[in-house]
């Protein structure tokens, strides 16, 4: 970790136990302490407060699987060019579809992709969302219901793609730098 | 509370008694729980996770005031035209400026405000941050640290710029509505 | 009158008879004598010739109401983040529907509002032709009749939106500032 | 004058006598009785301002050339991409430089063409004013001011690109067609 | 020909008696070469490659006719505001069409234009490829099926479209000059 | 080669001799016909055009390294967001460069990479004549200069820019898929 993860320089303290363990457990799981968590361990508060949302939005139940909201974030981080997350999360998409050309159209166009309907309206929504946020209107929301999304549905597409939004603009705020081993991941 | 506070139906449960006491703190400091918080109150999950991350963002140590947070909140929500935080943040700035017309620059075109050269430079590395995020480049940051930012204001600068994007996002997905209370404040 | 109301240095000769005795009924009307006529009276030519296209536009004949090209001229301004027209008029929109939270909606994000068919549709082309001028069809014309509008109206909503793109780029080219009192009125 | 000049149909009244009068002026002096005229002839006070102010700005007293007001139109006319002005207009640049191919640049590309420093910042700032208005900063005044331009010649240049941004806007709304004769005058 | 034809200084050698043929036969057939071939002089192998691809798009067979080719690369130059493009198809397309006021329409707002279903769907399709290739989808290749053209039409329409995205660029990135003489063509 | 290439249904007839002996050559040299090739098969006049002109532009002489231009290629396609170019290109630049996450740099957003100024001009260049090729100016070809690009190498650098510029938009309006082999080579 002699490298620079971003352009600030925010000195780290001694990491409190609690994150120790958690980093340890991202060790364990993934084989990696991605980068953003790094990145917010100066002030473990914000690292709290990240991980908590991320977690929940990301892992936590939903009528949305796991890899729907990935294919969201990558969407989202193409349209806005985020390199922090475009490499975390695509890999995160050629890892749980077992697909890595499908993880590549994710990253440079989802359009080329073979979507179900359903599938194709979540993304056009995400897409609208992070281009054109003012222009949403009921009959945008309706597009949704229509192909079958609940409105609890519709909560998560909306949290997913804002939070890239977010997420996107601290990576590039600060020129966040993936984990090298994102790279190769699922290829 | 007959009305509805965003597009979505949302049974929200039984609130838990940490969940009352925040919102009667509420009511008691501000007068009235931001709707915003009501919106995520169906999940008290996410409604703790957005809590968490908004109070030490806004709230919490920062070489920035409370009053340049909200101007960057409601720079970065005019741009986007989110009709809820404009309203909430507008209202803000006009109570911690003690300036209305002040607030209303913020929300209408913050160029129109006589700004010292720092907050000028910090709103517009915020404007570029929500517009073209993918074209900051170093030189974004120097500019930043030239007028007097440290590393960690910078932070903070793109923190809050860019936990707007999030937040203008799902406000806009979902319509979510201010509280009445909030248009004649501070006039 | 001592704070400057534009960033031109445009010396003001001595108002004729007419151009005062005008004047003298603004303040009567409106309680004040709009910083706009007050830019334009270094030439008494150019006034007058603004004025008389104001006043038909906004105050004469029309199947519009004068709430609805208020809300044109609001609207139009919001795309534009016209400080001075977004103070001036939504202070009227504010008036006129006796309704302050709905002059904010104009201001911020008129989507937010609950409007009818035929007011969406009107604003609908206002943007449109605001920011897209060149792309307008025949279609467009022909939505504007299908709600109920006749061609005298598109006439004037057409000219409502063209002038506030005219007005909003003087306002912006030479920095006006509108009259202090608007902040206050009608909220 | 069977063909129509517009989309909407706006029966036209007899005319007064001044019009006619004026009517057969430009008659005599252009050749033609430009159709934006005809367009607004079914309301004379509409007509009558629309001249007052046309008349004023781009024929009256200024810093600015006529040359150069008809540079402005054409430049506005080019980003906006209207059918009627880039023909009425330059036709005019073609007739008053003398040289067809200069008038071509303008509804082209201005920056094609050899112009003076003065007249480059001149076209950047209407291009500026037309394409970002909410952007304009003291500090492109200043680029006006530095290239030589007085503030009487910022007011001229900035009320001549914010007149075509309006007359644009309704030519476009209305389909206005131009008078046919343009299009082979000073080839 | 001492005027220059670029803004880059690339020396060109001796041509080659293929070259002077080719040359020969556009002063013939054109009364004149045109300044694209000169610029790509410099090298007969680009100016070889260059020429069979112009010549097979825009004479060889296809379901398009002639006229319906250079409209469409008026349309895509008109977007990219090119002038040397504009100059020189602007004149093909008021030669073809035996219309002087049609070959304005197309290079200032193909949309004034009385056109047929079809050509509007081809032009529509051109400006979208334009502006959004990475928006182009099934349903927009349906809409060219739909009105009339086939596969093959398709790839025609597509190539010229693109072609001149590319021919665009080149012209603006070295400021190509238009040949004088086509600025009077067919007027 | 079930699967289909392209959108479009173009029967490819035979092929000749010599085209067979040109895709031998790229299956020997690369392991594969790229589907560009044979996609554009349909009409060998068509692709012999096309090879000619690809095959001088990035593998002839210049001043500019193979790896350079392949940069270019993908920063033009990721702004444009063509699947195709960007998966045949970033495998290239993949190659060229020996850096798996280089070459995702440059597809994701270049600005990532830790360029040499000379690098990072040429990109700014190639990026601003694919968004507004209207607006370079001489400066522009100027600050390419500057840092040590010959006339020649901006003729090289404007020409791949623009190429790109025609091809993902080719391959955008006819959904042409990239062989599946390019996504696991060189990671």
């Amino acid at each position: 970790m002699s490298e620079k993860i971003t352009a600030l320089d925010l000195p780290q303290g001694e990491l409190s136990d609690a994150t120790r363990a958690y980093f340890a457990k991202c060790e364990e799981k993934l084989g990696l302490v991605p980068n953003v968590l790094t990145a917010y361990a100066f002030d473990e508060k914000k690292l709290r407060a990240f991980t908590d949302t991320y977690n929940d939005l990301m892992l936590g139940d939903s009528g949305l699987s796991k890899l729907e909201r990935e294919m969201i974030a990558v969407v989202v981080s193409s349209i806005n060019h985020c390199y922090y997350c475009l490499t975390a999360h695509g890999a995160a998409v050629r890892q749980l579809s077992g697909d890595p050309a499908f993880g590549e159209m994710m990253v440079m166009n989802f359009r080329a992709a073979d979507l179900t309907e359903k599938q194709r309206a979540m993304l056009e929504f995400a897409v609208k969302l992070t281009e054109q946020p003012a222009k949403i209107v009921e009959a945008d929301r309706e597009a949704l219901r229509k192909v079958g999304f609940t409105d609890r549905d519709i909560w998560d597409i909306a949290s997913t793609a804002a939070f890239f939004n977010m997420s996107n603009r601290v990576a590039a705020a600060i020129d966040m730098r993936p984990n090298a081993e994102y790279h190769a991941m699922a290829r």
